[in-house]
């Protein structure tokens, strides 16, 4: 049994990222509001480069980090100042909160040493979300601090040509605060930030900001404990989860759910039936409204700042998922189907709905709308079952708007290609643009053990055609938990499916990193290359395995090929001399389709001539001294 | 120093993929001709599932191997009975062949024991390729081979409905020999077999057909030995690799190809212009059209079955190329544009190209004809060096259709998702619908270390919107050579990336295998669902890492969220229980929008009320014995 009242030794990787160091940049706005990014360094007089860092405090040399006290309470103050909140007694912590054990906590996780016991809500009759500010016309700090990070402090170079096929998202050369209280006025974005979460980074989800990522992390009934779930979160955000959420089942899911809030410099979303259902034993029927309604209660004041709320899945519609091949693959989807079925009543969530949205407007916790009857496998895809829900997702949202909460869609799952865009096309028709946010899709059901790559496929897709926010996927999907390195490969593979949505939605931030590193690539700056890609030590790593010594990291070819055939090597020769020579001014590229008279093929020719002499007569060498080269 | 005359040790994968057997599927014609393909039994009473096998008599119990000896050749009798053909005697083998190492054979590479010193080529006044005979209405074996293959030795079944979008393409329910025959006569598909590779067993490259993978493997002059290439062939044919490409370059290219070549059931594709190069102490501008004509002598002799020829890199193209953020990066395209640059002429390759067509149709090669100015970076894809060389190998094409040559073509490279069907549309009007051959591609270029996957994604889009052979891209890519382990995850994204766009594409084969796992899925048979995955192994493997007993084989719950949370377990008890109640008579579908009368939803209600009693008075079991569900 561990003792609660002692420090937790509990491990979790800390310091800047490989060849980068963390910044903050004040809002343009002049109002103090600091937004931290990461700013890579480059040689030869390149300009840095600077990324959106979602690490947090954790990759900050200068950060006191104590997983016993929590990080430090960022928004506090903001959320104080506006006058609209009140303390008060917290909830009592039940034995049932952590799965009927009683007061002894066994199962290796201790009481959080820093526990709120005094959380905030909105004082009677206000509401404290983002959305209801934004309709009162107010700009946030929150709002400020989302529209400097969705910049990445950048200015747009006045040179700066757009290019990519957005479907309709309208991204502006540069976001301003303004801009974001609009987008979140209109329902368009949300910024998921619980007012007992202080601890987080705001961040906005919308298809007219960058595409987010989200990581799952949890306690389940078969494995893993707290101080492993924690230091998967640290690892998770610091390659790039932009939230991440929390779906323990089993024993001390409160417990672990504080540590991790705590600790979060990112939004944290659950999925409140999960431990609701763990407080009746997992007998599904046995659900009632008053016991999930005291679990929403129970996350509100710890501060999740994202509820999946699987309130789309109506008795009507369960028939229509009994003909699938796969059924309801959602967890949540197949305890209410369960509920509906058992008591043939129509679900409880649907006809609390907006009960459950007045809790969440007195703390600020977003939907996020649960697609309970998502497809979970290709035959099941864009079927009846799911769309019906969907078109119930769209109502609840208007439902939810008219409280002024926040919303985001959840959605599939597994989709073929050709099916992808359908989704996101109904969703914005169904849901009048609330953010989406998917699993995925996977595009292909029979590679277990690589599905972080068959949903990778979809997820860049889907991202293109609109969707805010990719839910990650890891190697492990189908078939265990993941470990450590599991997440970090599920967050990677999500990070540069999120990034390539964005280059070919055209936004103006995205090319900047590719185009830094390909020109390090071509000019085998091998370090910049390292440094700016998503995962620099994997890069590295990689990279040594051919080719270990020192000198090669600095080597004018590539570790593929050696010297003599490294393409690279060649090209600059080949762009070098062509430049000495103007090339083009004789290279007469009109010819290409042979329609050249024979009169300027013979100049052509004679030109040919003369270059190939010249070239000889200065020894062959394809580097040419500035004065040899006239 | 090795002896050349003794046996060498060469390990190779040998026996079944697990879960599968070897089975040999008869023409439908039954001429005899017997197709190669994996078996998978299933278990609960469910069909076996065929599946594609490229894998050759490595997987087969009953073949004997011999690395030493070399495959049997399967189309010998094919090739000699057609009466076109000539045996003579082999080209003199050159120190220079192995990179002028002279008689001493050192660097790991002795000759391989079995060498052809009779190779074949066509008789005078003959052309003995597949789109000859196709042209003047013959039905090849190869092309009976070719139909049963593609249809996975399955008859479609006649309640079969097509589902997908083929942007063109005109995939009929069942591939009979003819087609074969009418799509290599009009030059929409190729068959590469060297009538010198007899081992090889025939395939099809081609819109309309199953989307193909190549893996490339090789010597370089920085690392790796001939046993861990034919390893690495065998091994990426075990997993999936219809075509592998010997990129072999520095020392022993000869023999190093020799050793490949005898022992690949697959065809084998090369670029020429490397061995070349060495030949000429890897000195560009001192290539000539004699020294890289013999170099297609010598390789076409033993047996290459498709030549990577960049005769699109123009004298008139290099120029554009030099403008770019990545230059050339195309070993082949940057040699040629050097040779072109020292020289001032026009390419070698362009000018005596009917030439090397006329080799080509003496022991059936196909080209390939490289993109040497494909894009190495976002921010060069889809430039004007890269479409200038695209539309030149549209009109080089055309030529070799004339000399009834067959051809495939090279494409990018690195492009973002909304400029990959560009490539696609302009690759079809320039080329005719000649099989389009892409590497990747990359969708962004900041995640080295990833780029099999940044590559699949890309790779899955332009393989949904037509193109023919996907080149693997390997975790290395960028950073160095690929190991074993790098070989396989690069083959098997491939492969998966290839189903799904064959799947997206609506092939009336591909679904089967996608419906069959998740059916396994759903039921809970385990062994089934690692079976009918790309990789039994690592599926296996990673479910064990979480529930390694035995029994969890055979549990009712994902290893995931234990028994209380699957959602499939409770999701199949929703199932049972909707069935046995009949539900869809009195769950109103209806109902979904709220449209129903109040007299209507009074009569459900009542329903609803009567069912609930129904379940409660039955003891609340979702399982019901068939007497008491009545």
């Amino acid at each position: 049994m561990a003792d609660i009242n002692s420090p937790v030794e509990i491990g979790v990787t800390t310091g800047p990222i490989r060849g980068s160091r963390k910044v903050y940049v004040g809002a343009r706005t002049g109002s103090g509001v600091r937004v931290a990014m990461r700013e890579i360094d480059l040689e030869g007089g390149e300009p840095s480069v600077r990324v959106y860092d979602t690490s947090g405090p954790y990759t900050d040399p200068d950060a006191r980090i104590d997983i016993n006290a929590g990080l430090p309470g960022l928004r506090s103050d903001w959320i104080r100042s506006r006058g609209d909140v009140e303390e008060y007694d917290a909830r009592e912590v039940k034995p049932e909160d952590n799965g009927q054990l009683g007061p002894d906590r066994s199962g290796g996780v201790p009481q959080f040493p820093n526990t709120v016991k005094r959380p905030l809500r909105a004082k009677a009759g206000h509401n404290v979300t983002q959305i209801h500010y934004a309709r009162k016309g107010i700009i946030t700090p929150e709002m400020e601090y989302v529209a400097e990070r969705e910049n990445l402090g950048r200015e747009i170079a006045a040179d700066h040509v757009r290019d990519g096929e957005s479907w309709g998202a309208e991204i502006p050369d540069v976001i301003t605060p303004e801009l974001v209280r609009s987008e979140v006025a209109r329902g368009r974005a949300i910024i998921p930030n619980n007012i007992n979460h202080p601890e987080s980074e705001p961040m906005a989800i919308g298809r007219n900001f960058l595409v987010k990522i989200n990581a799952n992390i949890g306690n389940s009934a078969v494995a893993s404990d707290v101080a492993q779930e924690v230091d998967k979160m640290v690892w998770a955000t610091r390659w790039g989860a932009d939230t991440i959420m929390d779906l323990s089942t089993g024993r001390n899911i409160h417990d672990t759910r504080e540590w991790i809030i705590r600790n979060s410099a990112v939004p944290v979303g659950t999925v409140p039936i999960y431990q609701a259902l763990e407080k009746v034993g997992g007998v599904a029927e046995d659900l009632t409204w008053e016991i999930f309604r005291d679990t929403l209660i129970e996350q509100a004041e710890q501060g999740v700042d994202y509820f999946t709320i699987h309130a789309g899945v109506r008795l009507p519609f369960v028939p229509m998922a009994a003909k699938r091949v796969t059924g309801i693959v959602s967890r949540g989807g197949s305890i209410m189907a369960k509920w509906c079925l058992a008591h043939h009543k129509e679900s409880f969530l649907y006809e609390h709905f907006n009960e459950i949205s007045e809790i969440c407007a007195a703390y600020d916790i977003a939907y996020s709308l649960g697609d309970g009857l998502r497809p979970g496998s290709i035959a099941d895809a864009n079927d009846e079952a799911q769309f019906a829900e969907l078109y119930t997702l769209g109502e609840l949202t208007k439902r939810a708007w008219a409280q002024d909460v926040q919303v985001m869609i959840e959605g599939p799952g597994h989709v073929p290609m050709h099916k992808i865009k359908e989704n996101m096309e109904k969703q914005l028709e169904a849901c009048g643009e609330a953010p989406f946010y998917t699993l995925g899709p996977l595009v292909t059901d029979i590679a277990p053990g690589y599905d972080h790559i068959t949903s990778g496929i979809g997820a860049a897709q889907i991202g293109w055609y609109g969707t805010a926010m990719l839910c990650y996927v890891t190697p492990k999907e189908h078939l265990g938990l993941p470990d450590r390195d599991d997440v970090k490969v599920g967050v990677v593979t999500y990070k540069l499916a999120a990034h390539a949505a964005d280059l070919a939605k055209g936004h103006p931030a995205a090319k900047v990193r590719d185009d830094a590193l390909s020109k390090a690539r071509f000019e085998f700056r091998w370090r910049d290359q390292f440094n700016l890609s998503l995962d620099p030590d994997t890069a590295e790593q990689y990279h040594d395995q051919t080719l270990p010594a020192e000198g090669a990291k600095t080597a004018h070819f590539c570790s593929m090929c050696g010297p003599k055939f490294c393409s690279m090597k060649i090209s600059q020769e080949v762009r070098e001399f062509a430049a000495k020579q103007n090339s083009d001014s004789y290279l007469a590229t009109e010819d290409l389709k042979g329609e050249n008279t024979p009169q300027e093929r013979a100049e052509n020719e004679a030109g040919m001539e003369e270059m190939s002499r010249v070239y000889k007569a200065k020894g062959e060498k394809l580097y040419l001294p500035e004065d040899e080269a006239q």
